[in-house]
C-alpha cells in the first residue's frame, strides 16, 4: 500500500475536475447567471488548491499500480469527483441540500441519469450544462485519462482500471496503451460532435444539442426538460434513439472498423446479439402497445408513433441511458418485463452503457449450456468463447460470481428502499435502475417523474448503489474489506 | 440411451402411485364420499393397468444409470404421474379443468402448494388428503424409493437423481447407498408421525393433523381451510412452526445425530446460517409489523402475536411451505421484502425444502469473498469449503452456474406472465414462488388468496415452473436439449 502515492494520483484527478469546472462556469458567464458563476468557480478554485496540495503532499514517480492501490484510486477518486461536483448544485440550487446534490452528482459521474431535483424545467442553464457534462465525463473515465498522462508504466496498470473505462481491448489496436487511450478519447469527442451536429440539423438549438449530446455520450440520461425528449420533434428523437444505441456498442468495434479489420469484426458476436436483442425487444414492445388495451387508445391508431417510441424506449433502455420519449412506466405490463430485461441487460462490453452488459449474459448462457451438455455427456469438455475468442475458466467462473454479486447489491438496496413509503415494483426497479446505472425505473419512478420523494437515508444507499453499479463493484467492496482487514494488507 | 430401460422404471414408479392413490380411495370409503371413490378407484386402476404395461414392454437388468438415461427417467417419471395423479381432481369437482387439475397435482408434487382451485373449504374430505399427500410422496420424491428397491447397482446410480431426493451426502451414512434410503424414509416417516401425535396433542382432529402434517413434511403448504391455519389455535400454529423449520433443516443432521457424530454436526455451519437467518428475519418482521403503520393497529399491542405470526411466515418461507397464520401479502412493503429473499433462499441442501438452498447461497457469496480477496492480492490462493468440506472450483463454479439458470427461468416465467392482467409485484413474485416451490406470493396470489386469476396458458406455464424447480432444473432442460439435438446423443 503506497498512500502517498494514492493521494498523488487522487489529487492530479480533482484537479482535471477543476478544469473541467471551467467549462460550466463559461455557460454561466455567457448566459449571465452571476449565481452561477459564484456556484462554479468557488469549487474550481477549491478543487485547484485541493489537488494541489494533494499533488505537492503525495509523491510522483513512475510505478506499476498494485491490485490493491488501483482499488483505492478508483474509489477515492471519484467519491471525491463527487464529493467536489456537488458543490455548484448546493450553490446556485435554493433549497438544495448536500445530500441531494451529493445523489445528483454521482447520478452524473455514473451515467445513471436519476434527478432527486423537483423541476428541471427552471434550472439554470450553467447547471443544466454541467449535469450533462457530468454525463461525458463519467462515461468514459478521468482516471484513465490522467493516468495516461502521468504514468510511464501505464500499460502494465491499464488492466487494474478496466472497469472505469470503456473499452477493454484496446491494448490490441494501438502500439502502446497511451496511443489506445487517445484514440479512444478522440473517437469518444468525435460521435459527440457528430451527435451535436445532427440535432442541429434538426433544428434542435445549440444549448439543447450540447446537452443532450454529452449526456447521449456517456449513456447517462439527464434531460433539460421534465417530459425529457418527448416535446422535441420526430428527426430530433430518431437522431438521439439512434446515437444512444451506437455509444451502447464496444469501442472496440469501431477500432477495427478504423483499422479496416472486416475480418475481426465478424467475430464480434456480442455485436450480433446486441442488435438482436435491440430489435427483437422493440417489436415486442410495439406489438404490445398497439394490442394492449392500457395503450392502444394512443397506439393503435398511429403505429408509426408506436415503433419510433418504441425503439426509442428499448434504446434507451439497453444502453441504460434513461431519456424518454413517453411515459413508459404506464405502458402495459409485458412492454415493461421486457424493458426489465433490458435494465438488467445492458449494452456491450466496452462501451459507456452500464447493467450487466450483453457479453457478460452470452458468456453465462454458453457456460449454463455446456453445463446441461455435460449433464448429459459427463465427458464433454466444451469452453466458452466470447467475440471469437476462447475464455478460461476463471474467467467464465468470474462472470458468473460477478451476477451473484450484481444480484446480491441490489438486493440490499432493494431491502433498504422497502422501508421508504414508495410501492414494491418502485423500489425494486429502482434498485436495479441505479445499480444499472439506468436512473429513471417504474411505478413512482417513472421517466417523467424522479427520485424526489425518497428520504436522505434511501438517496445516500442509491448515491452508493450507482457507484458500485459503476465501478463494477469490486474497487468499492475491496476497499471496505482493505478497511476491515487491515493487518491482512500490509 | 435405453429406452426398454426408461420406461421400465417410469411404469414401475406409475405403478407405485397406484398404490398411493388407494389412500385417498379408503378416505373416500371412510367419509361416504361416492364420487370420491370414483375419482381414485379409475385412475388407480389405469395406473396399474399403464404402469404394467409400461414395465411389461420394457426391459429389467440391474445396470449402472447413464447422466442421459437418468434425466429422462426423472422427467418421464415426474411428468407421468403428475398427469395421473391429476385425474381425481377432474372426477370429484364440479368444473374443475384437466389444465387446473394438472396445475394442483404438479403444484402438490412439487410441493408448491399454489392453488387454483376457488374454495377449498368445500372440497370433499378425499381430495383435501390427495392433495396433502401429493405434498408427502413429492417431498422425498418416489424415484429414488423405487430405484433402491429395484436395482442391484442403485449405489452407482444415485447420484445422477440427486435432485430429487432429499439428503445428497446419505451415500456416507449407512454401509450402502440402500441402507442409507431405507433410514432416511423411516426417519421421513417418523418425522410426520409425530408431528401427527403433536397436532392431536393441541386438540386438532384426526383428519386436520394428518393433512397438515402431510403437507408440512413435503414443506408444501396446501391448507384444508380458506384461511390456511390462521383459524386454529396458537398452540397448533406454533407445532406447525416447528415442524415446517425442522424439515427445512438437512436429514444430514439427523443422520448425524442419530450416529452421535457430535463432532460432525459441529461442522454444519449451513445449519448455523439457516438458523441465523430464520432468526434475524422474524426479530426484523416483528419490529416491522409493530413500527409499521400498515399494520400496527393489529400488532403493537399484542407483541406475543407479533412475533408468532413473524415467525410462523419466516418458518413458512424460509422451508418454501406457504402455510399462514396471517395474510402476509397485506403486511408493510419491508416485511415482504425480507420475505422475498427467504423465498429466493429456501431451506437447507439435504432437505424437502425448496428455493436456492442456504447451502448453495453461502458457497456463492464465500466465492465471491474470494474472488474479492484475490481482486486485492492477486496471489491469494482459497478455496470455498461448506458444512467442514472443501468444495472444488468445477463444484462451486456449478452453483453459481444454477443461480444464472435460476434466474433466467425465474425471468422468462415473469416474462410470460406479463402477459396476464395481473399486477407486476404478483407476476414477479409468483414467478420465484413457483419456481422456489412456495406457493403463495404476494399482491393478488397472497396466502389467503390463489392462483384462480391466471389464465390457462399461465396455469400451464406455472405447471413447468414448479417442476424445473422441483428437480433442480438440469433434467427438464436437457430432456429438451437432448430432443432438440438427437444427433449428437446416440
Amino acid at each position: 500500500m503506497n498512500h502517498k502515492r494514492i493521494l498523488y494520483t487522487i489529487g492530479q484527478v480533482i484537479m482535471v475536475e477543476a478544469v473541467f469546472l471551467a467549462l460550466p462556469l463559461l455557460v454561466a458567464v455567457i448566459y449571465g447567471e452571476q449565481k452561477g458563476v459564484l456556484a462554479f468557480l468557488i469549487p474550481a478554485v477549491g478543487a485547484l488548491v485541493l489537488g494541489g496540495l494533494l499533488t505537492l503532499f503525495g509523491k510522483k514517480a513512475s510505478f506499476e499500480l498494485r491490485s490493491g492501490d488501483g482499488m483505492l484510486i478508483v474509489s477515492g477518486a471519484w467519491l471525491g469527483m463527487s464529493l467536489i461536483g456537488a458543490i455548484p448544485f448546493v450553490i446556485a440550487i435554493d433549497s438544495c441540500s448536500y445530500v441531494d446534490a451529493f445523489f445528483e452528482t454521482v447520478s452524473g459521474f455514473t451515467t445513471t441519469g436519476a434527478s432527486v431535483l423537483p423541476a428541471v424545467d427552471i434550472l439554470p442553464k450553467c447547471i443544466l450544462f454541467w449535469r450533462s457534462f457530468t454525463h461525458w465525463i463519467g462515461g468514459m473515465g478521468v482516471l484513465v485519462f490522467v493516468l495516461s498522462i502521468a504514468e510511464r508504466s501505464f500499460g502494465k496498470s491499464i488492466h487494474i482500471l478496466r472497469a472505469e473505462m470503456a473499452g477493454p481491448d484496446v491494448d490490441k489496436v494501438a502500439p502502446t496503451a497511451r496511443a489506445t487511450t487517445k484514440l479512444l478519447y478522440h473517437l469518444y469527442i468525435a460521435l459527440t460532435v457528430a451527435e451535436i451536429v445532427a440535432l442541429l440539423l434538426c433544428k434542435m438549438p445549440l444549448f439543447d444539442s450540447v446537452c443532450h449530446a454529452l449526456a447521449t455520450a456517456g449513456t447517462g440520461g439527464f434531460g433539460i426538460k421534465a417530459d425529457s425528449l418527448a416535446s422535441y420533434n420526430i428527426a430530433a428523437q430518431i437522431v438521439v434513439t439512434v446515437f444512444m444505441w451506437l455509444f451502447g456498442v464496444s469501442f472496440n468495434v469501431y477500432f477495427l472498423m478504423l483499422a479496416k479489420r472486416w475480418r475481426d469484426l465478424k467475430k464480434q458476436d456480442e455485436l450480433f446479439y446486441y442488435t438482436g436483442i435491440t430489435i427483437v425487444a422493440a417489436v415486442l414492445i410495439t406489438i404490445s402497445l398497439t394490442v394492449s388495451g392500457v395503450t392502444s387508445a394512443t397506439y393503435s391508431g398511429d403505429i408509426g408513433k408506436a415503433i419510433r417510441d418504441a425503439f426509442f424506449a428499448v434504446s434507451s433502455m439497453v444502453t441504460t441511458t434513461g431519456f424518454a420519449t413517453a411515459d413508459y412506466a404506464a405502458w402495459p405490463e409485458f412492454s415493461r418485463a421486457v424493458l426489465f430485461f433490458l435494465m438488467f441487460c445492458g449494452g456491450c462490453i466496452g462501451s459507456t452503457a452500464g447493467g450487466l452488459k450483453v457479453g457478460r449474459i452470452m458468456v453465462m448462457m454458453r457456460n449454463a449450456k455446456n453445463d446441461l451438455r455435460r449433464a448429459v455427456h459427463p465427458r464433454t469438455v466444451k469452453k466458452v468463447s466470447l467475440n471469437g475468442k476462447t475464455l478460461d475458466d476463471a474467467t467464465t467462473a468470474g462472470i458468473c460470481t460477478y451476477f451473484v454479486l450484481y444480484c446480491a447489491i441490489i438486493f440490499v438496496t432493494f431491502l433498504l428502499l422497502a422501508l421508504e413509503p414508495t410501492r414494491f415494483e418502485t423500489d425494486i426497479s429502482v434498485a436495479i435502475a441505479c445499480v444499472g446505472n439506468i436512473g429513471p425505473a417504474f411505478g413512482e419512478a417513472g421517466p417523467m417523474a424522479g427520485y424526489a420523494m425518497y428520504s436522505d437515508f434511501a438517496t445516500i444507499v442509491l448515491s452508493f448503489a450507482m457507484l458500485l453499479g459503476r465501478l463494477e463493484i469490486y474497487p468499492l467492496l475491496a476497499c471496505i474489506m482493505l478497511g476491515s482487514n487491515k493487518k491482512g494488507t500490509n
